[in-house]
């Protein structure tokens, strides 16, 4: 018998009709001899619902208040959700973020979770009773409602996994795992059967948008193995593991994932002296743009060039930012493109294999792919192309390191 | 600097813009230098929502997660409200009812309220903020959600003022205060500048739905004064008071009740023997019917018939259930009809004033209205008669008892 932690999403509870489904497959697992703990979202919309009713009142709303309002979403799931398990004579009791007691610090509207009180939990598995918590939510050391941010129901669950020691944490989503790339992109992508947290959260950052990042990054802190499954078909999903497990039997290149989100700025003609990155980032953080890639060439005539990368979103912001910094450092042009992409292969088998950079690099030379940009981490290889090549890319680069033939972490 | 509980109905916070309407209204009281704790309600429409979705899923839902589920329909009203008096500057904090810690029994969808912890209200009041509060709802002492049923917020409004002491508790709702009878049906109808505690519960139960009846009750034990106010007009209401301040004062009759949603019962041939009456109420009783007006009439040949009223949803069921016992008792017809209205006159003032029955009386014989059924307490005499008589009948009591016309609790 085990002890698991189920978490159902926004799609999987967007009706009465899914409520019941995720009732349906609730009730299976527990009638098969396990404690289950389910955690939930808000029904798709109302979070946004939610919102739109304060922006007619306020273009920023108190966080504190923001809080109160939105929690109310989660809350509506957890009581449809045990009435529809009761219906099922599968006995359940619902538990909002401040009667769990999910204690958390003060910072409304991204909360951190500090404790999780499993008293009132355990007493209810004893009973036989599934739990349904309200996912996102918390309280504070002075009762104020807080939340965790978006997407934060994924923290929850690997929260209370860790608090309950469970033997699983399940995220119930809209795919069915996660795959080799996106699907949409290469037919021949494969969902693999499991992938390590550090690659995990590569994807996860590099738009692979299975899990929440917070939620991988806990996970991995404390050991709750992790098991991404699809709320409308069955199936194991993929299970995030530890990298030491079986290390010697990882491929070199777990997946491709790719991102057309950014943007990428230049700025030429920089006197290559000490503190010109500083004096051209600073003024951009200061303006709470997050810069993602950054690479700067070697200089020629005591100039240089600096080159980044920016959400899409911010690039206007971003330019006329740079445009200040260039007058002042008398540096030469600015210029801003967002017709760029992000592909990167992600493994933590390449580690320990050379020439993976190698292989990438003439995988796309071999498609005439012309790379703009390269950054590197211990598990993976990312390079900026011109966007209109990324299909291409993507393909290229999959079938170069063989995703979609062999490899132990696949389906048969 | 007085301290006020308002409390804002459902239709008062029905949109934003009204909820920025009830905004700019409790500024203006806490800008006259009055301290302001707010109660609301869900935004209209909204608890029927909530209810709808679980009928969705269960017929009859579990009480304790119907509680979970509708209690966020003040949540999000308290946290609108706080976010609109805060954008004008008029600091605020939101509380459900189990951070004010409203404690209740543990009697889901009708709980009754034990205790209220001021403690924090007070934090807030003294710092100069407005205290807004969710209506209906508490915790009870396992922290589980409960609500106080339909209608609640103003129990709730009128326990935090009996908590805090306060010096008036001002309900708002789309009335602009108590009027000697509907002005729909009387167009002399007047506002009563006052009305008595007991005179308002007779008036309450007898239709005239402006306040909760459990509000009432609430207020007079506790001796917190209440006055009922229109959200959308301006004006003083009607203040509900205490029966004894000047009693020599009042009029016979303060206003004229009516109700349409009964039906009348009658069974006759029923065995004049002791212990009738109650075989004949138990099982009504028993199938969860409340039975309002009861008349039994003197027998012959020891047979008597026996007669009550019901709410014309409960007719169909009632009528069963005392055809069965007709036929237990060999008693004769179970006759019932729906086409009647019970009218009522009401006023502390005939305690001290004989013939207040007959004048009413005579008043509606002169119009030639048949009088079915008769019943009378201390304060109020009630008749049943048919419906179509209803409307006459009301302006033949409103005018007999000269309330389109003087008394000192009326408007000049």
């Amino acid at each position: 018998m085990a002890l698991l932690v189920q978490k159902f999403g926004g799609t999987s509870v967007g009706t009465t009709e899914r409520i019941e489904a995720v009732a349906d497959k609730v009730c299976r697992f527990r009638n098969e001899g396990n404690d289950v703990v389910v955690v939930v979202s808000a029904m798709s919309g109302e979070t946004n619902r939610l919102i739109g009713l304060a922006s007619e009142i306020m273009e920023e709303p108190t966080p504190r208040e923001m809080d109160v309002l939105v929690s109310t979403g989660e809350q509506v799931t957890i009581a449809l959700l045990s009435m529809a398990l009761q219906k099922r004579g599968c006995d359940a009791r619902s538990y909002t973020g401040s009667q769990v007691r999910i204690l958390t610090d003060s910072s409304h509207t991204k909360a951190r979770i500090q404790h999780i009180d499993e008293h009132n939990m355990r007493g209810d598995l004893e009973a036989g009773r599934v739990v349904v918590v309200a996912g996102f939510q918390g309280i504070d050391e002075l009762g104020n409602i807080t939340t965790l941010g978006r997407g934060g129901s994924d923290t929850t669950a690997v929260a209370l996994a860790a608090a309950l020691n469970a033997d699983e944490c399940q995220i119930y989503t809209d795919v069915d795992g996660v795959y080799t790339t996106d699907p949409r992109v290469v037919d021949s992508a494969r969902r693999l059967k499991q992938i390590t947290f550090e690659e995990m959260l590569e994807m996860a950052s590099l738009g692979s948008k299975v899990l929440q990042i917070r939620a991988v990054e806990f996970a991995g802190k404390y050991n709750v193995p992790l098991r991404v499954l699809s709320s409308f078909t069955e199936g194991e999903g993929t299970l995030i593991t530890f990298e030491d497990e079986d290390a010697m039997e990882q491929p070199v290149v777990s997946g491709i994932a790719f991102n057309r989100d950014e943007a990428k700025l230049t700025i030429s003609g920089v006197p290559d002296t000490p503190g010109s990155a500083l004096r051209i980032l600073k003024p951009v953080s200061d303006a709470n743009i997050e810069v993602d890639m950054i690479v700067q060439n070697v200089g020629e005539d005591n100039k240089t060039a600096f080159t980044f990368t920016v959400h899409r979103n911010d690039l206007k912001r971003a330019k006329e930012v740079l445009q200040r910094v260039a007058d002042e450092l008398t540096a030469g042009q600015v210029i801003g493109d967002s017709k760029i992409a992000k592909v990167s292969i992600v493994g933590v088998g390449m580690r320990s294999h050379a020439g993976v950079a190698t292989k990438m690099f003439e995988a796309l030379s071999n498609e005439g792919i012309n790379i703009q940009m390269i950054s590197t981490s211990e598990i993976k290889v990312s390079v900026v192309i011109d966007e209109k090549y990324l299909e291409l890319a993507v393909r290229a680069l999959h079938s170069a390191f063989e995703l979609d033939r062999n490899g132990v972490q696949e389906e048969a």
